[in-house]
């Protein structure tokens, strides 16, 4: 693993990289995440090459595999909005296998010219919920439970959201003016264009931040939030 | 945030470093992480400033508090092994507020000397359990609930020691004999002393490494292990 500098190359690298196939599920930017992924694409010394703006899911992952790398999951709900009980247990009728239940707060995957460009950026904190519902297709829990879980992960939500509201608000006043294109380069407007990790990782190695945010009220260890910085291969 | 280039000074500041009060609640290594401390310690470019080798909890907190960063929360329970039900369940009854089971996978930061130090160790993944159980005091879930959850917790747990005899194993192949010291410094053999991290972020600024290793076997962004670097604050 290496890091190359890509300072001189940076602006043409971010063009291609912004030009390649979306490979991701969805195919698109979460609508709550939007604003936040233009703003740094709009500056001179960021990129992103993934997003997602916090969701509520439900996976029915298979029985009794005891190798997590090797497991097969299929998702039975996926929200990046609050959800609904009714939704929830809806989609759990159909688990056949172990079904859990998640809340995965915002975490984007910013590519930066210069080391202290990522310095800036660089912002991490813990905030997640994973519940299992089902073994073999067979319900763990009561309804009323199930209510609670909708509740909590509503509020994990709502929480996400004024986080998001915060990055944003922190970015804009970070990032001086002058480091924003004066005008919209040609692949600013355009839909921005995500890879899987799995292809990512393939390629060359490059500098990128890692934010997510993470609730962790509990951690003798952790503050609410962990400032750091993350270069990936 | 800044990064200072500290590798001139690294040899001294690690013997400052391991030389403070361990601050942390457990006040000592955790058993299973021992070994790869103690390995990461000899070595002339790394030193540890925080680790924990996972562990299973059980955490009280405040009911209907909204803001997860004021709410003060209690330990019913935790272990760095195996849990068994009885344990849980009894640990449970005394849960006032909102208790939350949770699986938390080996964690460690180390202090590096260079970036390229940094890289060489860096890795990151997911692997978590999160669950509500009580509300207001009152349990939430039967115990043929909290039986499967604690099944689920510990095939975590074991995986999670698998994949410390991993880390250990590559860091042992990936890090050459001559960068370890040829004599234990006085340091090395004392018990490795840690800071909380609120504490520890007050600190000049200094580059680290948080490797956590996490599982996610749903998500269609991550693969099972992400590489990672981190510089903290």
């Amino acid at each position: 693993m290496f890091v190359m500098d890509l300072g001189s190359n940076f602006a043409q690298w971010k063009k291609q990289c912004v030009a390649k196939v979306d490979l991701s599920k969805k195919g698109s930017i979460d609508e709550d995440i939007c604003d936040v992924v233009r703003f740094i694409n709009l500056s001179e010394n960021f990129f992103t090459t993934s997003s997602c703006s916090g969701r509520i899911i439900l996976i029915d992952g298979v029985s009794d595999c005891e190798d997590v790398q090797k497991q097969n999951s299929s998702w039975l709900f996926v929200t990046h909005q609050m959800c609904n009980k009714t939704d929830v247990i809806s989609a759990l009728k159909r688990s056949q296998g172990d079904a859990v239940f998640k809340f995965e707060p915002f975490v984007l995957h910013v590519q930066c010219k210069r080391l202290q460009d990522a310095q800036l950026l660089a912002v991490r904190s813990t905030h997640c919920l994973e519940v299992p519902l089902s073994h073999k297709g067979q319900l763990l829990v009561e309804d009323h439970y199930i209510d609670f879980l909708v509740e909590v992960a509503n509020q994990k939500m709502q929480e996400n959201f004024r986080r998001i509201k915060r990055f944003d608000d922190c970015l804009k006043s970070a990032i001086h003016p002058e480091e924003l294109h004066s005008e919209l380069p040609d692949f600013a407007d355009k839909k921005p264009i995500y890879k899987q990790r799995r292809k990512r990782t393939q390629d060359s190695s490059q500098a990128a931040v890692c934010l997510n945010n993470k609730e962790n009220a509990s951690s003798d260890e952790c503050d609410g939030l962990d400032y750091g910085l993350s270069l990936f291969k």
